[in-house]
């Protein structure tokens, strides 16, 4: 018989069919289990795949009392609480790396849409401004990437990955995260000496208490009126009511989000903006990635049954 | 007093700031000269600046009756005819790989936002479709770059510099010109071959009677369903009506375009498609690739003047 396995977030269904096709799969769909399912059934279960960004605290794993394995889907394991699961004995397993290349890809589709006004560029086109000669702000020629300073915020694997990317395009590229890396690029100690320096700052750093809003008002006025900010790494790092006032006052240039404070909310405010890119956090959502993060999840609940630790565990701290 | 220069093609006003500065301007403004300027107006000018898009035959040369020297403002020059301003002894002069990093950027825009499909994920978060949990086809993860096959046609400056910014994206570059280039790239003999091989072909080619229309419904259709092309060289390279049809009948997946058959205008079939991302042809419209094609610009007519030969002079054939 295949052991149980509850799915805890709201996931579509064919990202979650590998796995039905090993495991008894209980789907909560993102409702409190206890609500979907009986204390009888929640009770035989011992792992779970969560969403990282998802909140799942002591209370929700206590509704599962031999819960042993939460296993997240995707990089991010934020929305865990991290202690009251070293608390309760209970291993936390992610998918390290494993959308990488396409969040960096996202990064990069934003930054180049933004800072080439690219969605304007299309509806002049579509609308006919430009076969009809209408003039446009939008032809005023605009700073390009050739030397331009680019800096990337976090320098995990989504940053290198961003980096690499960013220094393709003849950039001069700067970092700054928690500790210097072995990387050919410029350093900062400080988020704010680095959003002095450069005029896109994309931002790759993971959530937590520490990056809590920290893009704020202070540094986006360190972007300046040429700047740009690139967020593909969680919501929570950027102020957002903040960042809606610099954008529509143009105290910066423009912005390109995958990510927002509360998902899958984006506020009008934001929407209704001509200076940004708007994009479902799809940055992990290619075919590729899915295979890899479903083979990360995949890894680490065989190894759970089996006993043995997993490969690719969260430690707390 | 300054010398004269003729401007031929219709230009922004702000491009031709710095000439104006040093010469005494005469503007057509993409007119017939002598529909604007009086015979004896346009006898004594030896020198023009024009678009290399622009037709310009030995009849309008022959309005200029001393014209010396035909400077294009720009990479191409595929509007001028090389012949007859050679019978005329008229040098022809251009600006090589000034905007040769702009265009490859514009490339990577294209490429980017057509495969994430940047435009509708943006309308689907700003239309609510998102925040309303309405289930959106532009949900269903697509392949990415990771691993991808990706064809760059023409191995130019331009070329060079789009293939390396793809390679930064972990993918497989390959490429056709009409010789082996020493690059670290997959050469293909044929258009046909590297059509056949890859699924994103990205068309960097010069534009010329042997490469007008190369990309026709056979390539199109060995692109395949999961097919992108992505045009930022010359309109005329495609056969676009065949275009519009793999688009329309969906045996390609999507397109890119920066450029046309007949600009300013792209046409109705094209700019109703939802799987296309369209600019108008902003390729080379950075600021900093501007600067760099007015110091060509304004070398050639430096020199010309000097009575020297033009340090960047297209030589015919």
């Amino acid at each position: 018989m295949p052991e149980k396995v509850l799915i805890y977030s709201r996931f579509p269904k064919a990202q979650m069919e590998r796995f039905g096709q090993r495991f008894e799969l209980l789907n909560a769909a993102g409702k409190p289990p206890n609500e979907v399912f009986s204390a009888e059934q929640l009770g035989g279960i011992t792992a779970m795949i969560t969403a990282g960004g998802t909140p799942l605290g002591g209370a929700a794993m206590d509704m599962l009392p031999k819960l042993g394995a939460i296993v997240c889907y995707g990089t991010g394991y934020d929305g865990v609480d991290l202690a009251a699961a070293a608390q309760r004995g209970i291993a936390v397993g992610n998918s390290p790396g494993a959308n990488a290349a396409s969040v960096a890809d996202i990064a990069l589709t934003l930054m180049l849409a933004t800072t080439r006004r690219l969605l304007s560029a299309d509806d002049y086109v579509r609308s006919g401004g430009w076969s009809g000669l209408k003039p446009s702000p939008m032809m005023r020629p605009q700073a390009g990437m050739l030397g331009r300073k680019i800096g990337v915020y976090g320098m995990g694997e989504i940053g290198r990955k961003i980096a690499a990317r960013v220094a393709a395009f003849e950039t001069e590229v700067g970092y700054h995260s928690r500790s210097r890396h072995d990387v050919p690029y410029q350093y900062f100690t400080t988020l704010d000496a680095l959003a002095e320096w450069c005029s896109v700052l994309m931002i790759a750093v993971r959530a937590g208490t520490d990056t809590h809003h920290a893009v704020d008002a202070g540094i986006l006025q360190k972007l300046g009126r040429d700047g740009f900010v690139v967020n593909i790494s969680r919501g929570s790092v950027i102020d957002q009511p903040a960042l809606v006032a610099a954008l529509t006052d143009q105290s910066i240039a423009g912005a390109g989000l995958d990510v927002y404070e509360k998902e899958p909310h984006a506020p009008d405010a934001l929407t209704a903006l001509p200076n940004v890119v708007l994009s479902p956090h799809i940055g992990g959502h290619t075919l590729e990635s899915h295979v890899a993060m479903q083979g990360c999840v995949l890894a680490n609940l065989e190894a759970f049954f089996a006993g043995k630790p997993l490969p690719y565990e969260v430690k707390p701290g």
